[in-house]
């Protein structure tokens, strides 16, 4: 049982770790090696008070050396769900449970990646998690939208049950794949249908099908944690980071604009120091 | 008129600035030479994101590169008052007014350094500009609390019409002050009155006095700005930053704990774009 589960690898998730570490809290944080690939795309950043005229990257590479001093590090499982269960929070990883006290979501924001037609069919053929509804498509037609290699392995599973299986992979790579599995290298467009998805429109073609699973590399926070309240696509929090639910507190992009690293920092620091005030209130 | 006036030259009125300067706007940043006294008491900060193991001197350093870098100065006065006067603000500097569209207070937090009685007799005789309130003493005793060397100007002033005009110094250094002025060099423990004030009681003596003058470094938000929303010592603000008077915002340690660097500096990006946005509506 941890003390904090941190999700998110940005200047919020990373802000929270090192206070958590300060405090002396176990704790794990979830995320990527690269921490974020925001910083990959910004080509200057002069508004992170200290920094001047630095990329990126060589932010980041501050950033690393700051776990690295504090032997932090970050563990790089994709969080499938979150589960508030009153007491504590089950996290859950593939097949694995990990138990926390707290949650801080920093799980950043997702830009303009839905499809056409993905919210409508939401729940009427679109879903997120293929091995979790799979059963639904026993001998009918399922295609997997894949953003990562981890969606192979849910591909295969769910190849054994359905009658066709189409993958559109959106990564580049080796793809480990049934061989009954058709793999279509189109860009997708469309979701349509009538009550219920029937088929998918792609750049240069299209086609028939009953269900359309969308593995992203990570989930909305509403999809992530059940029960979360969300308004404009942001986590609803106050002052104090506190999400709607007690012990789950979010921080950085995920909460809402300016979408900035020191803004982000500091909300994560904010985060960590409300989940230590409530570890105390909860003991 | 300026587009902007941040006062206070912390963590957060930093990062304002330099995000006033990155998005274009007419700003001026009153505040210290050294920053922020605060950076003078950190023999460690490891919170910062990005600097790890740094002192609050290391860390003031980096901030004095990166306004430098920026061509951003700091304007070292006193700021006495700021009236918001609907379409603008009237920002008080002893003789001079400054105009500005938008108004960022940063001032951060004073620790405990209030008297016994300050607040009793607040407006009862206890007062925070002698030269403001001087007429109301004519003839009378007045004593002045000084923190710094601007105090002696006021007191040199009220003394052309007090009967009788206390001095005592809280810092070190030269006094400039007109001969009939009397300095104690004693520490001011207690205000005393029944329905005015009537003495000061200090640690190993007493005087009788009709008014006390306690000039400090910082005014309280709420003494700084007539009708600003206060709560539990602490400037009320949503998650924009905005206060409850239109076009002024806060950030920092005014606005409440955790007083911490990063949170403070995320603040201040937050607040700077907000008046930018502002700005934006007003036009």
């Amino acid at each position: 049982m941890y003390d904090i589960i941190i999700i998110g690898s940005g200047p919020a998730g990373l802000s929270a770790a090192i206070n958590a570490k300060i405090r002396n809290k176990s704790f794990k944080i979830f995320g990527n090696k690269n921490l974020s690939n925001k910083l990959d795309e910004a080509p200057k950043v002069n508004n992170y008070l200290g920094f001047y005229g630095m990329s990126g990257k060589e932010i980041r590479t501050k950033f690393e050396e700051h776990l690295k001093e504090m032997g932090i590090q970050i563990t790089e499982e994709r969080v499938n769900n979150v589960y508030a269960l009153g007491k504590h929070f089950a996290v859950m990883v593939k097949e694995k449970v990990y138990e926390s006290k707290t949650i801080i979501l920093a799980t950043g924001v997702e830009y303009g990646k839905h499809f056409d037609g993905e919210k409508e069919y939401l729940g009427k053929g679109v879903g997120y998690c293929a091995t979790c509804d799979a059963p639904l498509y026993r001998g009918k037609t399922v295609t997997i939208i894949a953003y990562n290699k981890e969606a192979e392995e849910e591909a295969n599973f769910v190849c054994e049950l359905a009658k066709k299986v189409y993958y559109i992979p959106m990564y580049k790579g080796k793809y480990n794949l049934s061989s009954s599995i058709n793999i279509i290298n189109d860009e997708p467009i469309k979701i349509a249908g009538e009550l219920k998805v029937k088929k998918l429109i792609l750049k240069d073609s299209q086609i028939e099908t009953d269900g359309i699973f969308i593995i992203r590399d990570s989930l909305s926070p509403s999809e992530l944690v059940p029960g979360l309240k969300i308004e404009d696509n942001h986590i609803v929090v106050n002052r104090e980071m506190e999400t709607n639910i007690p012990g789950c507190f979010a921080a950085g992009d995920c909460i809402g604009k300016p979408y900035q690293y020191i803004k982000a920092a500091g909300e994560g620091n904010i985060a960590a120091l409300s989940a230590v005030k409530y570890l105390n209130l909860i003991k």
